[in-house]
């Protein structure tokens, strides 16, 4: 029988993208809570599982996977059905650079570790540092609707009408990006094939409200 | 015969990892520069190519392509020799793991658009932007020198003795540190496989300096 841990944290983004793709696949997993907030990730017990320090991580059958986009390309290769990617390469290529686009351009800049730098180093006020937030999270947003516009292939979700990767990177970073109060009407595209992911259970079921570890 | 033209910019990272990978699956393109100092990536002929406004765009045969990430996995696919991944599915996600502890950990953080924001919305002077751009360089090249270590894998390369997707990623960072005088002597596997890529023909002609567009 498969073990299979998450060393996760409700409120991580990484995190609950792995989650999505765990409950789009069907893979039953155990869930262990890891407290950022606390500093638990640097604690040398999860030190020696993940020298990154960082959420999430995956042991599959005794292997330790990280960083969330890697996890979910195993999670293809390993177990194919359903796909979270489309057949085509040049296919492939438009969904991992929508995911990309958040990944590497939106998310990395309101990390909770670059918020306090900002805070704590630079001394930047409340005020500011929600600036901060919401400009990247508007800008990128914006931007990814007009690749969504030029695609031309969004339809309940990034990639038509079947889930892929793209949306399992998408439906956290919204929901970061209405915590923080950021404009979000002018993203219809975006907004709209949010609404359609949140209608599935395996998105639902993901989300941080309800993960044991929340608060 | 295969038309392929490369929008980017002898100083982009991004770029740089992109004319790696062309040049180690023998792919000849055409260059065409984007001058991000003067802002040439929002220009509306650019932007019709790629709404988010980024470098690098690859066109190959007519296709578009964004995302560093994306175009490598997706020249990986189409142009399978040399491999730029290894066969196995949890060897794939270690490299990919990588690859992605700097493509989404450290080089978000030191855009060109991040340290502008620091600098004129911020009003971070030009000591604390640099050390800015150094902690999160140091902090992340300690944590992969960590990933590296416990890993086991690395050998000439991030894994063993063939060049992978992580070298690609991982010798534009090293550019970068330099660059910016990053303290670099408490990775010294990170800066093995550094000088061990930098022999090879195909990084070298990758580098910023080679490009026409170098200023």
């Amino acid at each position: 029988m498969t073990t299979r841990n998450l060393y996760d944290t409700a409120r991580s983004s990484a995190s609950f993208r792995v989650r999505i793709a765990l409950n789009l696949k069907g893979l039953p997993y155990e869930h262990v809570a890891v407290n950022l907030l606390k500093g638990e990730q640097s604690r040398d017990d999860f030190r020696a599982l993940n020298p990154a320090q960082l959420v999430p991580l995956l042991e599959d059958n005794g292997q330790r996977l990280t960083q969330s986009l890697a996890i979910i390309e195993y999670l293809e290769e390993t177990y194919p059905q359903p796909p979270l990617l489309p057949g085509d390469p040049v296919a492939r290529a438009y969904v991992r650079a929508i995911a990309l686009s958040i990944a590497c351009e939106i998310h990395p800049l309101n990390n909770l570790r670059v918020l306090r730098y900002l805070m704590r180093t630079l001394q930047v006020g409340e005020e500011a540092k929600n600036s901060w937030y919401r400009h990247w999270v508007e800008q990128g947003l914006a931007q990814l609707e007009g690749q969504l516009v030029a695609g031309g292939r969004a339809g309940r979700f990034v990639f038509g009408d079947a889930v892929t990767m793209a949306d399992v990177v998408l439906v956290p970073q919204i929901f970061n990006a209405q915590r923080f109060d950021c404009k979000l009407d002018q993203v219809p595209i975006v907004m709209h094939i949010f609404a359609n992911c949140m209608q599935l259970p395996q998105f639902q079921a993901a989300q941080a409200e309800r993960q044991p570890d929340f608060v």
